[in-house]
């Protein structure tokens, strides 16, 4: 680990000075863009009884008959596929749980996130929804997801995403809200944020690792950079595709891929990034433990993993939303150089 | 309406020459790109248990209390600024029920989709999703919406949309589905179709009109394109805002503003856009029916409002979701001709 640090050191004030360099104010060409959704599966329901449903105030009601088929578990993909590609495979980004690809758009104080950030580096960019979230749509519940979904209070990411300094920091007002010191989460921008929080399952894991597999099958061989609980995907798909996956970034991963099946990883280059506040935090410890230990074994394999505590290379006050802080650009210089230094891109 | 048509006839002649001019091939220079939420409101749940959830397997279980403060009822909003804007103020698309903002993406079919088309003729676009659609995210329910949400069938949509002929007309097979006759349809994307339909409420309407609101003073002047459960929302926010909408173009809508304020329309120029089996269907001849009686109020309170009814100027197939059938680009051409009549874009 000494000496993946001490490289990884060398990389971060590369990517500082590449994050100052240039402000973002050239156009964006795009050879073109759109969207598609990939995956999903079929479920008939029967036995309810026809209903009316009246759609818009002084229009005409129309017949509903619940029963039939639905499509279920499918998941929506934006891309932007820029006029000079200097990347050799596209990137995929993939967003954390309780989110959407919302997260690598605008930050929540209004720069530009890293989708422009690695669009504008000359990468094809493809932005999803996981299964159920955002665009990907949902289906009913009891009848075809089996569990309810999860609703986040707006005190709940900022005191488990390591923004606030821990319980009972959360305060409506920014000026009283408790900030881990030296937060380099936008506070001015934290209501913003709770709006493009969305209900989640638990129980869609496999749904989205069959739909995620089916987005690979459609665009790569590519690059997959993945946050928080698309820690698990990311290493899942990986895992059953790894000649398509070119590198996997893991930003603060919460879940990774089958313990048994780590020498599929050999051939697949990992770096996984951590912020800030990981030791002062109730359970980021366990889970950042968790992830060095499933790059271990990937490495008695044969396989590479680099690891960047931010801290520990001079990037300070990273929340768990480190693609949203102040410093987002210097990150993803960091990740940019890394992938630079894999033959991946120009 | 005699003279109104004559017009129209020559503004679709026009439309039928330039949608055949240019193949979508050069780049898209953008300015910028990005997104937000606009609107909502903070609702406050209390006396629930508190649940531990374990969101990702191998993770650590979290304490989540579902007490507390809510984001409810906000609106996404993803924005494209051109290099070179030719048009005097942005467009805003507002997609219509059970859908959101992918209604003006990429064709189910896979060409390019209303909000391409108007971007590369150098508008800013605007494309949103209305509250609970979406990347809008939704609330639960009963706790903050009062009813339940409606989910459709696959067959829904293809007998309500004018896409099949009636009743028993939907077949999982497209060589077997039964189509209108002369449908414009993608019918080989029906699937895809049907995998952007997201569920929705029907008691949101008044959240959505404050969200568009919202928006429209946000970013507005501007021109409205709505389509379907969206003319409600499009009229009845140009009614609140008539200085800011500089022209509402109603596709096929199904709602309507307030009869009693329509002169609050009269400076708004006004685009009503039909297709096809308006005649055949059992709905829409009222709903049409409806929007020209609106539009007539409008008219004698000195306002200025066009109605095309596509097959009448020789576009011919088309079903309810226009901007996805075989003919969207030939659409989208005699509404900028239109738009181009009215001064508002080069």
């Amino acid at each position: 680990m000494k000496q993946t640090h001490a490289t990884l050191a060398l990389l971060a004030t590369a990517a500082t000075l590449t994050a100052c360099q240039s402000p973002a104010v050239d156009a964006i060409a795009l050879r073109s863009m759109g969207s598609f959704h990939v995956g999903g599966r079929e479920v008939v329901l029967s036995g309810k009884p026809v209903k009316e449903v009246l759609f818009t105030p002084g229009g005409v009601p129309a017949k509903v008959d619940p029963n039939g088929v639905y499509q279920a578990e499918q998941m929506y993909v934006q891309y932007f596929i820029p006029a000079q590609q200097r990347s050799s495979v596209p990137i995929l980004l993939w967003h954390g749980g309780g989110l959407s690809g919302v997260t690598y758009e605008t930050t929540p104080d209004g720069r530009e996130g890293w989708l422009n950030y690695f669009l504008r580096q000359g990468w094809a960019v493809y932005n999803s929804d996981a299964v159920e979230r955002g665009r990907s749509g949902w289906a009913q519940y009891p009848d075809i997801f089996k569990t309810e979904p999860v609703f986040l209070t707006k005190e709940n990411p900022f005191e488990r995403f390591r923004i606030g300094d821990g319980p009972g920091s959360y305060n409506k007002d920014p000026a009283k809200a408790r900030l881990m010191p030296g937060s380099q989460f936008p506070i001015e921008g934290y209501d913003n944020f709770t709006k493009q929080v969305v209900p989640r399952w638990t129980s869609t894991d496999e749904a989205t690792v069959a739909a995620y597999t089916a987005l690979v099958d459609k665009v790569c061989p590519c690059v997959i950079l993945v946050h928080s609980q698309a820690g698990q995907f990311g290493y899942r798909v990986a895992q059953a595709r790894p000649d398509k996956v070119k590198a996997l970034v893991a930003v603060e991963p919460a879940g990774f891929g089958d313990p048994k099946q780590v020498a599929a990883l050999k051939n697949v280059p990992i770096l996984q990034v951590y912020g800030d506040y990981i030791e002062q935090d109730a359970r980021w410890p366990t889970i950042r433990g968790n992830g060095l230990k499933f790059l271990e074994a990937i490495r008695q394999q044969g396989g590479s993993a680099d690891v960047v505590d931010l801290p520990k290379v001079g990037i300070k006050g990273n929340s768990h939303m480190i693609m949203m802080d102040r410093n987002s650009d210097q990150v993803a210089a960091l990740i940019q150089n890394w992938l630079r230094g894999k033959g991946l891109t120009r």
